[in-house]
């Protein structure tokens, strides 16, 4: 999906594309859009020597091998963005506990931009010869749950303690394996809970949280595999501060994203997947009691949730604006 | 579905069925089993009148109606198992906020039996020529959702305030209306809440747990609809207790249903509508931290959730084995 | 989905829109995309007035509507392009017999374009002055099943008598009706054949194919309802002629799309829904022995079997290419 | 599924049961029934062993595999009934064309009996001390082809020659693979037809109409994969016979099938997967014109497909109704 968008993007071109897989394949034929140029896939070890024809690389790849070649890159003098959560944690601790593996790149973690623009700002980039751009791209269930959250926790609206997110997700999601897990037939007509209590996006969510405000601690996520193919849904929880009414709780999430092009504040109940898919936009709403905050926030994964998120990032980095190459996608929507 | 089992169970055998929709039509076309005699639906409003020919009254009809028709039959000395809300509620208020309407039979609302057996028992019967039984069969999402926290709350393992339960069902649990809302293409490939912090299972979770333990408030309980037939899974959020370990929870849990013939404990990613749908089990497992008990349960909506738990009700009545004209399911469950 | 193609098309823009449902509201919020000009809804009967302020009048109208309204919008010198089915076949009698209406407007039978272009061309525009322009927006099962047997038909390569199109499609085809049939419960994990031997597209497929070869006779049609929401597929059986070889089909197709935008010819076995489902290709492929010739198209329903083959329709209606404000439509396809 | 009706069934029990996949495991946890013994699973090539221990063998392998056990079996004086198509067809050509491998024991072919009752009869017994039956259990869309068909044809009404078979089927058709091919992504919102012209399913159901009538040349089926999991629809077209009117078509289906518990014929358009999933019956109706007879029928593929068949082979075999242990089927189907 990033390569189609990349490739047919007014101000970008796509410089090479790799895929093990697909090695010699005519690029524009599997993308099925025209690619400026004839290009051919290239073995995914050459990208790091590809890199030099490019100034952006774009890494699909998993956490292991991006915190591998994103170095390799970067020291290049090319920017990075990152689909793995291989920059998106803070400490190398936290690699061992929730990726289970050694993280070889640490230092780079403090410099690593985490791109979720509506709440972190456009990447800043150095000026002339200063040091290239390290974004980590966020995961897909982050981006839904930290754009319900994030406005609430950081008006102190909402306890900080003991947040819920109860995700849900179509099976693209978890990318193109072929295990019997994603069978047709184990999937259909199914739900399930998976990873509970520990899916790698839940000290993700905490952590981006945590930035926006104190106290966060024991969050709480658990992801579901819905039987579709796109779209994803979180419903989160949070109990109101004393005092706190549903009109504020409305009225903050409203003026936060207000003027944003990808956002849609609406009431909670016309939130759903049918609205966002094809599209880039996240769209949320929420409804309160004395009691508890319920925020529901509906993304396409694979867009917003993925490859539509780093166009937006990939924009801002360069000044333009954020929708470009990316307002044309709810035309078409299904 | 419950006219099918009911048509077919070893011990009892239907009486009548009613049916504005099909009056007159024969009863085992329209179930597609045989039934012991030769019946035709009759219109609605003769069910009190043909009370008289049997023991036991099913109502499958909305809460509004079985508050009209549940006294009637009471008075004729008949038995009446209501899978409506009815009588499931504590008090007359509950009914005017919840249901939106007036209750015209509270007094009934004290003496009905809640139909959980694995939790609340079997129903007990008068002594010969003592009252009829009342049953409020559990609505879908509440008998999940109890069955997932009473035996922790009843312990005492996790604070009963601020319960969570987030609940996912298939569309046969919204009944058979032709409104736009239900048509395929607003359900496929679509998620979305509703009826956030105002449906009525709430109070309904709430009353039940608050008879197990002291102090149950500000339960929150948000359903979302799948894209799915059949199938209900609650995801149940509650804080453990200081000291209470995961080792605890799961064997509290074991511990609760050993012995039970429809309620299964296991690891809760194995938790998953498949291996429940077409029976009458509830399948439950719970993982925990020091932050929270998460406890899954899949229950299939038409039976657990609706006629196979009445049928339940029913065997009990009468001192039957709960599982009579029930094993057979899952013998030939998808 | 037809105004919003022609509300984001480089050339034309929406001059106006009528829905007696939506009367009022702001045509964009419906859409989805932005508008050029701040319109709102009319109402349906304000159509034919309206015409006044544009060039062409698209009808998503019934039959029974589009008969009315369209005299009256070519009478304004105004071209109308008609997704039904009113202007598609031969005569009065035709309507009469599959539309169950007298057609009050048969003289503009014969007047009508047939807007398939890849086998019937554009549509001729008359020089300045002339008269306007009608075309009949071809059906979506024969869309497919034209572009399929055409070729063959045409070039004698296989008998012209007992035709077999055995179809199958999504949901959205069938219309927004909130009707009982169409609910996610009736639909979803089912499939079954309707309106055989009756469906309105037999004698439509039938006409076309005889228009490009003598003898077409006996063609039956079955269409399926899919439990999916959009795409559909034909697949079409005929005698080959003898001594044509499987060789002698394939070239054939081969050769009668080579150039065009919209048709992809591939293996029989590698036509499926996903890859034009989103887009307004139809693709198709043939198997052939020396009993039969199978060959299988595949379109979404709504683009190249509605809304996109109009745009392509309009597009040369006014000499410009055919995919404008089309091709974009695959970058985005899912 | 066969080795849970087997368990369940009144009259037989399960002696042994293999699975390299689940060797050791008890049987009763995967099936997820009661199992009468303790039985764990053994490995496959224990098979022809254990044989000694039962009376009749099931065999659900491959045609490569049940080629080397049946006559193993068969050998030990046990009964056989094989659910591939290593018996189903005529001579050891059709194997080396239609399955690619030599067929080992051709002389066993004329031997087999090709059971579809409704057809063909109960399977015959050799008297005490006779020769074991080997039973070749139909193909689904076999057996859904021929029950539509065959009535027709043997009673001259249709043409034998270029019939044609239309067939959909859900996922659990194309067993367990955990190929890419049936991954969820892949068939979800998808249809596409498979093996066309290649399909094993082509010969035998010409052959078995080929003992019904003389004269049946040139037939063709194309399967098609649906997205769904459970279920098979195919759609017969037949050339009716000079004077043969719609009301003898539907007399003679009526007439074939007339008292039979398993085959129901009705309006064909009121032919659906939902009257027939987990059900062992199969629903087929009848329209036609003077050009083409169409007949639909539909079957559970996993039921009247494949095990539920298999279960009426046995009763037969054993003198009971046939019925035994399948007629619950529907009293619990969704």
């Amino acid at each position: 999906v990033a390569a189609r968008l990349l490739a047919t993007h007014p101000r970008f071109h796509l410089a090479f594309a790799t895929s093990d897989r697909h090695v010699g394949e005519a690029v524009d034929s599997q993308l099925g859009v025209p690619v400026s140029q004839k290009l051919r896939f290239e073995p995914n070890d050459a990208a790091v020597q590809l890199a030099s024809s490019c100034d952006v690389v774009f890494l699909a790849t998993s956490a292991e091998v991006s915190v591998e070649i994103a170095p390799a890159v970067l020291a290049k003098g090319k920017h990075v963005i990152d689909f793995s959560g291989a920059f998106r944690l803070e400490s190398a601790e936290d690699y061992t506990r929730w990726y289970r593996f050694e993280h070889p790149a640490a230092p780079l973690l403090g410099r690593a931009h985490y791109g979720l623009p509506e709440i972190f700002g456009p990447p800043k980039r150095a000026v002339a010869g200063g040091d290239p751009v390290l974004i980590a791209n966020p995961g897909c269930y982050a981006t839904a749950a930290i754009l319900a959250l994030a406005p609430l926790v950081r008006a102190g609206m909402v306890e900080p303690r003991g947040l819920v997110v109860d995700g849900k997700s179509g099976v693209t999601g978890a990318g193109r394996k072929a295990t019997e897990d994603y069978a047709f037939n184990e999937i259909d007509e199914d739900l399930r809970a998976y990873k509970i209590l520990q899916h790698q996006h839940t000290p993700e969510i905490a952590r981006a949280l945590g930035r926006v405000a104190d106290g966060v601690k024991g969050l709480t996520f658990t992801p579901h595999l819905l039987p579709i193919r796109r779209g994803l849904l979180v419903t989160c929880y949070a109990r109101p501060v004393a005092g706190v009414l549903p009109y504020d709780i409305e009225n903050k999430l409203a003026e936060a994203y207000a003027g944003r092009a990808f956002v849609q504040v609406c009431p909670a109940d016309r939130v759903r997947l049918h609205r966002v898919v094809g599209t880039n936009h996240a769209r949320l709403g929420a409804a309160s009691n004395g009691d508890m905050v319920v925020v529901v926030c509906a993304i396409d994964n694979l867009l917003k949730g993925a490859a539509g998120q780093a166009m937006q990032n990939l924009n801002l980095l360069y000044g333009y604006d954020e929708w470009l190459g990316l307002s044309e996608l709810q035309r078409v929507a299904p």
